[in-house]
């Protein structure tokens, strides 16, 4: 009599946005479980408050590390591996013990996501079903009111974390473009844009699809940093019939 | 008394899979609208069957041609720009005599869909509202049991009705691939595969979330050509802790 891990996509964070499946087996969990910062609710939970049953219980992985440790540090990878570890000890056992365990999940679980680290820890010992949900990236260019690809447009999505020459090639490179984990690294991210001389066509989307939600050239931004639910776009210009 | 035109993205094509807001319009809608191929049922009209109103109107907008024309004959963008403008009058009339109409989209309208279309068109003459949706390509990765995407993995959608050097350097530039448009293009798409060696990791999903669903190595299938609901994926392999 075990049970199923449900790895449940909630999208980009507009609660009628999650799709029918997602709503249907996160009213009906008795058993929810969910990744934040120490201290923080957890963009997740805020997803689908108002939504639990009475009587679910709830479990909190709560990050011992986001960007305290550089990630090049070799204890950055150590210390998530073990904080992981402990994670999935719980939820296997929920699940031997013949408990549904719905993981709640930002955006889509296998688009960047933290629940591929669940997957693949516990994929080959317990059931475990993964719901796909609409991305950040769909909210953000849908929010943009324009389409992102046209024709054979070519689409590359890009971390902003990357290194600035790996960025400045995959934005030269593609048709249409978008730019996510921005945070701190925006003024790479300019530079690569600009390099690219695609900065005057990038568009600026903060908190797609939430409360909050603001669309802008980026060129009418003149900050260092942006909040995490910040995208970067630039629009393709295929073929239009 | 002016109505909205809603576009509606249905997702990738399991009716569990719309968004909450998507089955909530869908259901309610009077009017509805759809592309469709003349004389098939159409997949959007056909994600939605036993959804509808009993008295919901229905337009399908059936393409004059599909793949009859070249594309790079000219009168294929005359033929489609005389068919949108016909049907737009449709669309706009009724919504200016005060009806809310639903247009069905398969996957998510902003990307890579018919719906842009309708929306370049109509968007400064009445309200238009668009729903995003789950795209093909997330049923697709969720199909497949593996993550697309890890760390900072540069992600590309290609289209395999590019050119063969254009499809082979960007599937080279890529750490994670997701190629869609294949049909009759199977023969090219593999040897661009082959060209940027990455032939061996490309894996085959045919008809992801819907009846017949399956998932094998692309290495596998011998045929020279795909139905169109087909995508092949090539998974990222960033860091994971």
């Amino acid at each position: 009599m075990t049970g199923t891990l449900y790895g449940v996509g909630l999208g980009p964070g507009d609660p009628e946005l999650m799709s029918v499946r997602a709503d249907r087996l996160v009213r009906g969990a008795k058993h929810i479980a969910f990744f934040r910062k120490a201290g923080r609710s957890g963009r997740a939970r805020t997803i689908v408050e108002g939504m639990l049953r009475a009587d679910a219980a709830e479990f909190a992985m709560e990050y011992p590390v986001t960007t305290e440790i550089p990630l090049s540090d070799p204890r950055y990878n150590d210390v998530l591996s073990c904080f992981y570890t402990e994670c999935m000890d719980h939820l296997e056992a929920l699940v031997r013990g013949g408990e549904d365990v719905v993981v709640l999940c930002e955006g889509d679980p296998f688009f960047y996501g933290s629940f591929m680290h669940v997957y693949e820890r516990l994929k080959d010992k317990i059931p475990v079903q993964v719901v796909p949900a609409i991305t950040g990236m769909s909210a953000a260019w849908t929010a943009s009111g324009a389409p992102i690809t046209w024709g054979d447009d070519i689409l590359s999505t890009v971390m902003g974390t990357l290194n600035e020459q790996t960025l400045t090639k995959a934005i030269e490179a593609a048709d249409a473009l978008v730019i996510m984990k921005i945070g701190r690294n925006l003024p790479k991210v300019r530079r690569a844009l600009d390099a690219a001389c695609k900065a005057d066509r990038a568009v600026l989307i903060e908190y797609a699809s939430m409360d909050g939600e603001t669309v802008r050239p980026l060129a009418e931004f003149d900050g260092e940093t942006l909040p995490y639910f910040s995208i970067i776009l630039v629009h393709g210009q295929g073929r239009r019939p």
